[in-house]
Order: structure tokens, then sequence, then C-alpha cells
């Protein structure tokens, strides 16, 4: 196992940043958090991330891993022989799937869900039925199984749980039910935080929407 | 190694498909390719990706592994013993960087040179500016590195030596020159398609570029 200094430039409400705090947790590597101010960036954050100047980074003995399931796939490899299971299986083709799954979620549920939040009326009702469409993919997808990959959690839980947090911040924006056209999904999330390394990472959802409403106050949105 | 019946759904301008049919040729893989007609997208593509309904998709013994990356990181991982080395590095962040980059090319490469060609006017020159940052970006990334993981032909380059070959197209459309702003990047392009698993899978720039003349006039973009 390699030698370990590990810091997390991250922002607590970030979903980005809960995928690698809760894979952090699964591996029980310590690390040293460093919440960052997005409005003003830190000199440590621009020069771990001169690319895309974003969180989370992960700063493995002074190198940096940046993008979320990249740093995931990271932690997964490096302390591989820890106390968890892998987050992806050895498989290939069930490996191919845990990451098809996981890009989805990058491509729909992230983008959709920044427009809920960052848009109003007409591109917020556009952003919602974006949205639910997207959900309701994962809601077939995910069927009866546990989890995405099966009977255990997985590289595509990690993706998308941290958006199960967001749930209550979308649904009071858009003055919707998730739970009425996924019940499983919501099943699904219920199931996720009941375990430690994912309750202990993710924020609270009434919070959530609190430094939601707060943003687009900031942003002057509404 | 697995029980081979391996057929790649493609288009042969794609720069997604040429990743996939790179890393075919890289690992001496024999496959079935079945040219699809994306204006009327056969019922094996709707059946073999579902959620996105795009090419590439790499169908191997009935089962489909979708979007580019990923069916070259299962190329890689299944027919890992074939005649080459792996096209990801053994150590954990050499492998996390390659991600970064290839990663990179999907964000701002493949999204700028689609405006390249879907627009005109300004839309076209902002995407040409974009382009052009993202492109320098890589040239600092590579440097006077062989390839972009050192000294043998990897994974980053696969994700960015198809855009290498629309450069010609880019450069008529927007009538400037990469070389003048990317010397390396240049050279690292010459030197990929001197290897026939690239220069077999690639589409001739000319005939990139009459291609997508065409497809522009279809559109009625000019």
């Amino acid at each position: 196992m390699a030698a370990n200094k590990v810091v997390l430039l991250d922002c607590h409400f970030s979903m980005f940043g809960m995928r690698a705090r809760i894979a952090l947790a699964e591996k029980g590597v310590d690390y040293e958090y460093r919440e960052q101010n997005l409005f003003d960036k830190s000199a440590l954050l621009l020069e771990m991330n001169p690319v895309h100047k974003k969180i989370p980074v992960l700063v493995h003995n002074g190198k940096p891993v940046c993008e979320s399931m990249n740093i995931v796939e990271y932690i997964d490899e490096v302390w591989k022989n820890n106390n968890s299971s892998s987050l992806l299986p050895s498989d290939p083709y069930q490996r191919s799937q845990a990451r098809f799954w996981a890009d989805f979620v990058d491509q729909k549920v992230a983008d959709a869900g920044k427009r809920m939040w960052l848009k109003k009326g007409e591109e917020q009702e556009a952003a919602k039925k974006e949205l639910l469409d997207a959900l309701k993919l994962l809601e077939g997808e995910l069927g009866n199984k546990r989890y995405f990959g099966g009977d255990s959690f997985g590289f595509a839980d990690v993706a998308l749980v941290p958006f199960y947090t967001w749930f209550y911040a979308y649904e009071n924006l858009g003055n919707f039910s998730i739970e009425e056209h996924c019940p499983k999904l919501i099943e699904w999330g219920k199931r996720c935080v009941q375990k430690e390394s994912v309750s202990k990472s993710l924020s609270d959802p009434h919070k959530t929407y609190e430094f939601i409403v707060g943003l687009r106050k900031k942003f002057g949105i509404e």
C-alpha cells in the first residue's frame, strides 16, 4: 500500500465531493478535509487543478487527482486491499456496465439537476422533465436489485447517491414528488444511507435546500 | 480469454467509432464491422443502445458495451494478454492521469469540435477559440513526450487521435492553422498515424471534410 498523506479539497454541499468522501470512507482511509471557497479560490486549489479549477481534488502524497469518478476509481485501485470489497467488480463486462451508468449520471442527472436550481420558469420545467426522464431510466435499470451492480454497494451507487440527498431540494424547487415516479429509487436511497460510509459523507437534505435557496438569492434567480 | 463473436456498430467518419476501431486493432481482435445509418437507425442499434441510441456499440457475444472510452477500456481489459501492451498503465496514478486527459478530450475538444461544423458566424468563432484553448492545454501536457502517457501509445492518445484526422476540416471551416498554435500536437499526430492500428482506423482527412461540407448543406447551415 502507498505511503499516505491524503488531503481532500472539497465543498460540503457538492455531490461530486460527496462521491470522493464515500469512497474514502468505504476504504477506511484517514484524510485531511479542506473546505474550499469557490467564490475566492485558494492558491492550493488553482495549483492542484489548473485545468478545471474545480473541487473535489484528492491530493495523495502531494500529487493531485481530479474529477470525481476518476478520484473514486483511483481510491478503489490504491486501497484495494482495505476493509471493504471493491467498488468496481472484477468482471470486465460488469465493470463496463458500472462505468456506463456512472457516466449516465454525469451526462443526464448532473446537468438537469444543475439547471433545476440555476434556472426558473420554462427552463426549470424543461430541466425537471429531463431529470425525471433520467431518474426513470435509472429506476428501470435498478429494478428489483439491491444496488445497481447487484448485491453489493458499488461504483454506480457512489455516482448517484449524492444526488439522492439533493432530491428534497429538487422537489421543493420544482413542486413535484420523485417518489411518485421512482419508488424503487427512493427505497434504494434509504438503503444506501443505512451504510455509515454514505450517511457520514452526505449533506443533510434540508440544509442542502437552504443552501440552494441562499445561492439562488445570491445569483438573483428569484 | 473470452469466446469471441465481436461486432462493432459504427459510422465511418465518427471519431468515437475510430477510438473503438483503434483499440480493436491494437489488440488484434477480429470483428465484424456494421456501418450504421444515423438518419434511419437500425432495430439492432436501438436494441443494443436503448439509452443513448448512439454508435459506437461493441457487441461481444451478444452483449452490448456503449460509450467509446468505456468500450476502449473494456477491450483493454478483456484482451489484456493479446499482442500489444495495455492502453492503460498499471500504476494507479498514471491510470488516473490517462483517464483525466481522455475525459478532458470528451469535455472540451469534442464539444467545441462539434460546434465548429454545426455552427457558423459568431458561434463558430467562439467554438474555434474554445477548441484552440483546449488543444493548447493538450500541447502543454504533451510537452516533449512521445505520447501522452510517455513512451507508449496509450489511452489518452486513443481518445484524441481521431480528432487529429478532423483537424483539416476544422481548419478549412474556421480558416485557421492548428499547427501554428500547436506544433508538437501535429508532430504527435504524425507519429500516431505511423502506427498501422491508427492509420487503418482513421477516416481520410479530405474525405472527412467533404462529408462535413455535405452534412452542413443537408442541415442548411450554409
